[in-house]
Parts: structure tokens; C-alpha cells; sequence
């Protein structure tokens, strides 16, 4: 996508040919700094930081840390040590573990020296595919805006979504913004309700900028006033991303986004998921049960960051003196809350069937 | 309640016997900045700015408001237009109507030079009498949290609230709070889970500062985490308060309080909202069709105010330059997702039914 009119992945191998460069996330949309990581450690300590962040942007991201890793040491040995540190820095989002997985497979098949380069070639293919995913996903969920704005002639579509789930969370064009993108862009009047997303305001931060530098109109809104904007008819139709789907179509994604299926369902509002096929964990049925949820440290609760009015970052306390906070930084949204599944291979539902139905090699 | 030790209400007359205290809750939990009113105009800043809110209080404020007026002026005209100047302060929460009327009602048939006199006496009453109606609600509640400490002896009752409904936003005790207070005080072991309540954060600031001078175990989260921790069991029950309820019993609050009553009723939590009976609007019956929501300025969701490390209060930019943000400050939950309404006069379902078995005389 675009920043003021150049094209941008949100991940990319330098000029040099091996070195990585990543938006640093936790700057935007306050300034747009482009890091260079150069070897594991720092793409770990990206990852964790949440300087990338947004499930297949950590997989994409971590497929580069594992051949930054190899440059250093491409024994088999240092590889699987350095891959599994990197499938650690953060618990739940799947496209991370499903993407080191992919490297090992083709790298244990690759000893010798040409492992470093078999590892550019598998990093640079999963991006791709990703890229190339979210534009499946873009065009596939255009069809539902486009029936929704066939049905209200003249009048604009109303979609709300929580988090980022756009450009920035994968390698371009998004999971949940690409059918926004996508529609926008052919034409259909769309305007994006934007969840803040405490504690972090991936909303506020990160989707407001994606959208306005892209043009398509939206309004920041707090987490709490979805349900009343549903209940007002204010909403057409939400979209979420996903950090881990299970067979059985639950979907684990950014804290609240739980509370919105709700207010959806209560409100006959269509709810969908979009998400590429590596954001699925076939191993695991029972969301709210067996995806472990991950608990971030309290002071992105009680404290939160900005821009003071001489444009300074700035970190301000919140909360009142003492109190502790908690951060489980996902929740789960049941199948049964999900209208469907936007995937590169089209729409399913969000059950074990309509996940066979599209995957009928997982079945 | 206390602070350090020293009891206070919310808002109190003078030692001069007329002007008008309250805190600047605005400036809570950094400072406490208490505040002396002396005229009308004042009064009306008070409850536009925020300074102060809550249903219960902003009643009991303009009661004295109302006293202010006529000690500039006692004249029937200028009566009815500072007492109409501030009924329209702020369109949703209904106590606020109730008790200029309520003035009105008394003064009206006090002509002549014990007016003034008339006036401080009457909001004087209302004032006592909101805070014996929160002691009530303390009682009526505590039977409800331990019901639930029987059930689980030895254990640790968990109770979700949503923004501030205790002492600072009543005379005194609070209403959601009152019964956690009463049973604290009474030794059942109670913790709370304090939702943020963004947009202006009462929750992280007003209600984690009162719990914590009154040493009430409490954690502060993000809004979008209580479906979340119910859906883990770590809520046993949820207690709001409310700005309005309808004949039916729909409960208007805080922007948010639907969604967590969406996630209450999935998870099987009780869901109890407590107000005292000036709360009720008895004109009113579908409260999502009926209700003026009040629409707050963007900039109290896109900016952000709190303390810098150095101590000094900030204001922070939070949401991407540029980008325009709504702000209902409240929704509306409707009957069927409320367990029940806690009230001085004790517990009913929320229902025109059940609100006329306890007050038969609106029936």
C-alpha cells in the first residue's frame, strides 16, 4: 500500500540483500521509522516489543529472523535453537509457529551450503504468498460489501472493525481491510468505524493512519460504543482479523473483538473473520479452552503513550496510583458468533464443515 | 466515605452556610482540588465540565445549583429560567431533571422571603436522602454478594464493574459500589474488576482511586477484556450503576455497560444494576428508542489526559492526526439482559413488572 503516494510492504529485504527492514510499529502513526534488523535477536525483540506485530507479520517477520539466524551459524544445531526462540516470543498468534515450522521443513532438507539461501528463497515466497493471500482476501470480501451496497443503493456501507488487521499486520493489503481496500478502490462508498483498541490503540493508532493515508473514511471510536452504533443501525457489517482459528471455526483475535460478535449477533449485524489458511491451527478444536491467551505486562493498561502538543512522545499514567492492572491481550470468539470465515480460498463458514469445505485436504 | 482517614461526601454547603463544595473530579485521582461554588453559572460549569458526574450527584449538585440561583435572585422568573438553564446541563442522565423539578415543586409554593431558606432545606433532603437510598442499595446488595461468598466459601467473590458508580458519583456509599463497600466492611472478601470506561476513564481513575483509599481489593482492565474473564469464570457478578432506567427496566449507562451485559448473559453471570428510584424515568418505556444520548466532544476520545512521570498532568494525542472520532457517552442495555435492579427499597426484576412490585404507587 501507500504512504503519501510511494508503495510500501510493511516487510522487506534490504538493498544489501540480507538485511531486514520493518516499520517500527510503536512509533506510528507519530513518525515513520524504518528499523533495520541484521541479525535473530533483533527480530525477536521485534516481535515481542510489538514493533511488528499482527499474525502474518510475525510469521513473514520471523521466516526473515530465521535467515538472519543461518547467516550467523547454519548448523542444524543453531537452527532449530534459533527457531525455536523465535516460535516463543509470543503464545498466540499461529501464523508465527506455522511460519518457523514451514523454514524448518524446507531447511532441514537443505543442509550444507546452500541453507542460506534456500531460507531467503522460503521467506521470500511465504511473503509473497501472504501478499497475494491478502489480495484473495480482498477480492472475496469485496463480494460482501458489494451486496450489502447493492441493497442500499446511493447510501454508504458502514464497517466496523477492531484492531489492525490492515497492511501493517501482514505483508500488504491486509486481512480485514483488504475487502475495504478492495472496495474502496472499485468505487463503493465504504466508511470504516474504527475500535480504538485499548490498551494498545492499534485501532486509533495504526488502522486510523493505514486508512487515512489511503483516503477512505472512517471515525476512531472507543471500544465501548459498537454495541450502541449496532443497535442504531449504524453498522453494516464487521470485520475482524485473527490471530489463531481452530477447526472447528473459533476465532482468537485481539481482546474484545469477543464482545463485538456478541453485540452483532444481538443486533443481526454480519459478522466475519478474515484471515489467510496459515492463520488456521488444525490441531486445536475448543478456542476458549486450548489457545493460551497471552497476558502483557499491566503498565500498557495503566499507562498509555502519545503526542503532547509540541509533537513530543510522551507516556502519561492512567490509572490511579497503585492500582494494579491485568492484560490478557486476546479472547476468543465462539463459531457460533461468526457469520463466516473470509479466506484466500473464499467464504466458509465458521464450523468444522465450512472450514472442510474450503480446506478438503485438512479434512 | 474517607480519604486518608477523613470522611467526606461528595458534595456539601459551606462553612458559610451557602456556597457549595464539591471535588474536581476532573482532576482525580492526580489532585484532590476541592472546589467552591457560589453562583449558578458555576453549577452549570460544574456538571458541563464534568467536575462533576453520576447520576445520583449531578442531582443533588443542581439541587444547590437551584439554591445559588436564588440567592442572587428569588424571583419566580428568574427561578424558572436557572432552573430550566440547568436541567438542559446534560440530556441523559434523568436525576438531574427529577431534582430541579423536585425543587421547582417545593419553591413554587414558597413565595416570598423564606424561599432561600426553602430551597437549601429541600436540597439539603435530597441530599440526605440520596445517600440513605445508597446505604439501602448497600444492604439490599450485600445479600446478593453473599449468596454467592455462601456458594464458594473460603473464596474470593469477583465483581466486574463498568465506570464509576460509587461515592464520588452519589452523595455518598455510590450505588454500584455501595454493595461492595457494605460487604467488605462486613468482611466477605470481595475483589473488582474495574473496566478503564474510555472515553474519560472513569473507571482506571475514579473508581480504582476509591477503592483503593478505601482498601478494597480491585484490578483495573481494559474495557474490552470482560468477556474475556467471564468467559474464564473470573467474574461471579456484574453491578453497574445506571444515568436513567425505563418503566421497563432497560438500563441506560455509561457507554459500554451493553456489551458487558451481552457478555454476562453468554456466560451465565449475573448482571444487576443498582440506582435509587430518582434514577427511574417513569415516562419512559424502550429506553434504545426513547433516550437522548448524549454525544460528548471528539476530543475526549482522540486526546487523552494523565500524569507524566514527573508528575505533571498531560494531555496526550492518541488516536492518528487528522482523523475525526464519535462519542456517545451512553448506550442503553435492555431489560432481558439485566438480572435484576437493586434499589432503596431492594431487588427486582428488570421489568415494568418487577419495577411495580416495588414502587406500586406508579403502577
Amino acid at each position: 500500500m501507500r504512504i503519501d503516494g510511494t508503495p510500501y510492504r510493511s516487510v522487506w529485504v534490504d538493498a544489501d540483500g540480507w538485511a531486514v527492514r520493518i516499520f517500527d510499529q510503536t512509533k506510528l502513526p507519530w513518525s515513520i521509522d524504518i528499523l533495520r534488523l541484521t541479525n535473530v535477536g533483533q527480530v525477536a525483540d521485534a516481535i515481542r516489543s510489538m514493533q511488528v506485530r499482527g499474525a502474518p507479520l510475525i510469521g513473514a517477520v520471523a521466516a526473515y529472523g530465521v535467515c538472519l539466524a543461518l547467516r550467523a551459524d547454519a548448523s542444524t544445531e543453531a537452527m532449530e535453537r534459533d527457531a525455536a526462540m523465535l516460535a516463543a516470543t509470543r503464545p498466540t498468534a499461529i501464523n508465527l509457529r506455522w511460519a518457523v515450522d514451514r523454514m524448518l521443513t524446507r531447511l532441514r532438507a537443505t543442509p550444507g551450503p546452500g541453507r542460506v539461501d534456500a531460507a531467503y528463497a522460503e521467506a521470500s515466497a511465504i511473503a509473497d504468498e501472504d501478499e497475494a493471500q491478502s489480495r484473495a482476501i480482498g477480492q472475496h470480501g469485496l463480494a460482501l460489501i458489494q451486496a450489502i451496497a447493492a441493497r442500499k443503493p446511493g447510501r454508504i456501507v458502514n464497517v466496523l472493525t477492531h484492531c489492525n488487521a490492515g497492511w501493517l499486520a501482514t505483508v500488504d493489503w491486509g486481512t480485514a481491510l483488504a475487502p475495504i481496500y478492495t472496495a474502496h478502490n472499485a468505487g463503493v462508498a465504504v466508511h470504516v468505524w474504527v475500535d480504538e483498541t485499548r490498551p494498545r490503540n492499534q485501532g486509533a493508532s495504526l488502522t486510523a493512519w493505514e486508512l487515512g493515508k489511503h483516503g477512505v473514511p472512517h471515525t476512531v471510536i472507543a471500544d465501548n460504543a459498537g454495541g450502541h452504533l449496532m443497535q442504531h443501525g449504524e453498522v453494516n457489517l464487521a470485520i475482524v482479523g485473527a490471530d489463531r482459528v481452530t477447526r472447528r471455526g473459533d476465532v482468537c483475535n485481539k481482546i474484545g473483538t469477543y464482545l463485538k460478535a456478541l453485540a452483532a449477533r444481538d443486533n443481526d449485524v454480519p459478522f466475519w473473520a478474515a484471515l489467510p489458511s496459515s492463520t488456521i491451527d488444525w490441531t486445536v478444536s475448543d478456542g476458549v479452552s486450548e489457545i493460551p491467551i497471552e497476558e502483557r505486562a499491566a503498565a500498557e493498561v495503566t499507562d498509555i503513550t502519545g503526542q503532547l502538543a509540541d509533537g513530543t512522545i510522551a507516556t502519561l499514567r492512567v490509572a490511579a496510583a497503585g492500582s494494579p492492572a491485568a492484560n490478557p491481550a486476546f479472547d476468543v470468539t465462539p463459531g457460533r458468533l461468526v457469520t463466516g470465515l473470509i479466506t484466500e480460498r473464499g467464504c466458509c463458514e465458521a464450523s468444522a464443515a465450512g472450514l472442510r469445505s474450503l480446506f478438503p485436504e485438512r479434512a
